[in-house]
C-alpha cells in the first residue's frame, strides 16, 4: 500500500459519492438532516478474530463488515440511513485487496440503500474495519429496542437458522457435504460468508406491532436470553419449530452434532427474533411474505425470567452455545 | 483480561449511565432525537501508531482519543451530542488499563458534555479505539464546513500554536527544556498528551458568523490547504501573527528549529481555524473573550488557489510538513 491517508480519503471520496449535498466524506464531519429519530450502532472486525486476511476474499470482509452492522439496524426496526467506515491498514496490505474490500462495502450499501457519508482511514499493525450505521425512524416510538416484551406476545423469528454455523462446518472441514447438492451447500458457505442484512423485514415488523427485536448474532440461545433480560419476563422456544435452512440437518449430522442444538446455539445468521402482540402476527406475516421472507412463531412469551428451550413434549431443554462453531 | 464481552459491555453500562431513557449502551442501537441537523465523525486511535500503549498512561491514551474526535465537531460548530467508542482488546491488556483508559473516556465525555450512548467491545491483536462522534445544530446551514470561504474574508486561529509539536520534542528527549519553568513544560507536554477539543469555540464561532473552519490536526500549513482547496480560494497566512504557545520559541531553538515554521508545520494543537467575514471579527472575538480563549487574525482569504506564507516582510515561505513531528 503506497497510498497515503490523503491519497485514500480522495479514492473513497471517488468511490463513495455523496447521495446529497450535504452527507459527503472529506469534511470534518458529515452533516445530515434525520427524519425524526435515529438509531445509531458501532460494529468492528478484525483480522484474526472476525475474519483471515489471507483466506478470506477482500470482498467478503468488505461485504460482511458492513452487513452485520446493518443486521443491528434491522433489529430496531430502524429504516437505512448512512455508514461510516473507519479501516486500519497495515503497510503490507496490497492494493488489490483495498480495493476489493471497498467494492464490497459499496456493494452491500448499493444494496441496502445506505449511503456511505464518512469514515476515517489509518495505519495500523492489523487490518480492522469499524463499522458505524446510522439508521432513520420517524419517532423513537417507531423503533423497537430489546425491552419491550410481554406475557402472552408470541416469538417470531424471520427467514431461516443453522445455516451460518453449517457452513462454518463445511468450511472448516469438521463435517462433509455428503450427497448435498452444490446450491445447498453454496447457500450454507454464502449464509456464513455473506449474511443479509434484514433492514426492509425489520421495518416492516416495526410497522405490524413488533414490540421487542434482536438480531441473532450470538445465536438464539443467547439473544433471546437477551431480550427476555431487557424486557423482565421469560421466552419459550419450542425447538421443534424452529425454521432449518436446508442442508443443516445433513451437515449437523455429519459432524456429530443435532441440528435444532446448533441452529439454536450456534450465531450469526444474522435473522431477526422479535415479540410481538397475537393480534399482530397475520399481518406481520403477510408482510414479509411479501418481501418473499419466511416468518415463524417458535414460542411465546411468558411471566418469569430468561429463555428457556422445550422439546416437542414439552420437556425443558439445557442449551449451550457453540462458541467454537463462530467465525467471531 | 479475564472478562468476556457481555462482562465488558456490563461494566461499560455501569460506567457510562445513559443520560436519556432513549440513548443507551445494551441495545441493538442507541436511539435518540437530534434537534435538526447533525454532524457525525469517525476517528481511530491505534497502538503503535497513535500512541504507544507500553508508555502512554491508559487514562491519557482514553482522554486523547475522544478529544481528537470532538475536535472535528468543534470544527463544524456543532454541539456536543452523543459518542460512540468501539475498543479492539488484546488478551494480554490488564484491568488496570482498561479501567484508566475507560476512566479517561468518561472524564472527557464529562467535561465536554458528550453523552457515551454504545460501542463495541471486539478481541483484537492490537489495543485500538475507533471513537464516533455525533454533535447537534438547529440546521444544516448552522453547521460549518470547510467549503464557505470567500476572499476578502479573514483568516482566524483560536488559542496558541506549536505547544503540541514542542512537547513531543521534550518527551522524545530531542530538545531539552533549558531554564524554562516547570509550568511552561508541563502545559506544552499536556498540549501533546492531553488536547482539549474546542467544542463551545466553534459553536461560538458558527453563531458569529464563521463560513468555513477546520480543527488543526494535520497543522496549519496543510489543513490551510484544505479549506482552500473545498473553498476554491486562496489563504494567505502571516507568518509572524502565529500566537505561539509559551516555551514554543525556547525548545524549538533547542532543536535547532524555527519556531515559526514548527507551530504551522506541526500537527496536533486541534485549535480550529476559521474564516470569517470582516464585520464578523470583533463580534467572534468578543464571544471568545468571554470563553477566556483568543482569538487571532493570522490572515486573509484572497483570489487563488491554496495556502500561501509571508513574512513580515510579504515575502513567500514554502513550508514543509513536520510528519516526523506527529505522535500520529
Amino acid at each position: 500500500m503506497e497510498r497515503n491517508e490523503f491519497e485514500l480519503i480522495a479514492d473513497l471520496t471517488r468511490r463513495f459519492p455523496a447521495r446529497s449535498e450535504r452527507a459527503g466524506i472529506g469534511d470534518d464531519a458529515a452533516v445530515t438532516v434525520p427524519p425524526g429519530a435515529i438509531a445509531v450502532s458501532v460494529d468492528s472486525t478484525v483480522d484474526g478474530v472476525h475474519f483471515d486476511r489471507g483466506r478470506s476474499a477482500p470482498a467478503t470482509i468488505g461485504r460482511k463488515a458492513l452487513a452485520s452492522a446493518l443486521s443491528d439496524l434491522g433489529a430496531m426496526g430502524a429504516a437505512a440511513g448512512e455508514a461510516y467506515v473507519a479501516i486500519g491498514i497495515p503497510a503490507d496490505l496490497e492494493d488489490d485487496a483495498w480495493d476489493g474490500i471497498c467494492d464490497g462495502i459499496a456493494a452491500v450499501a448499493a444494496e441496502s440503500g445506505v449511503s456511505i457519508a464518512g469514515g476515517d482511514v489509518t495505519r495500523s499493525p492489523h487490518l480492522f474495519l469499524t463499522v458505524t450505521v446510522v439508521g432513520h425512524g420517524d419517532s423513537p416510538d417507531g423503533l423497537v429496542g430489546r425491552w419491550g416484551a410481554e406475557p402472552g406476545q408470541v416469538v417470531v423469528v424471520t427467514g431461516e437458522l443453522g445455516g451460518a454455523a453449517a457452513g462454518l462446518l463445511l468450511m472448516s472441514g469438521r463435517a462433509d457435504a455428503g450427497v448435498l447438492s452444490e446450491a445447498v451447500t453454496g447457500a450454507l458457505r454464502a449464509r456464513q460468508l455473506d449474511p443479509t442484512p434484514r433492514l426492509t423485514e425489520g421495518v416492516a415488523l416495526a410497522r405490524a406491532g413488533a414490540v421487542a427485536m434482536i438480531d441473532l448474532s450470538d445465536g438464539l440461545a443467547s439473544d433471546a436470553g437477551h431480550v427476555a433480560a431487557a424486557s423482565g419476563c421469560r421466552l419459550q422456544v419450542e425447538l421443534p419449530r424452529l425454521p432449518l435452512q436446508e442442508g443443516v440437518r445433513e451437515v449437523a449430522a455429519a459432524a456429530g452434532l443435532d441440528a435444532v442444538e446448533l441452529a439454536a446455539g450456534a450465531g450469526e445468521d444474522y435473522e431477526l427474533l422479535a415479540c410481538i402482540p397475537t393480534e399482530g402476527v397475520n399481518g406481520a406475516r403477510a408482510e414479509l411474505d411479501r418481501l418473499g421472507t419466511p416468518l415463524t412463531e417458535i414460542g411465546e412469551v411468558t411471566e418469569g425470567v430468561g429463555a428457556s428451550f422445550v422439546d416437542a413434549d414439552g420437556r425443558p431443554r439445557a442449551l449451550s452455545g457453540f462458541d467454537h462453531l463462530r467465525s467471531v
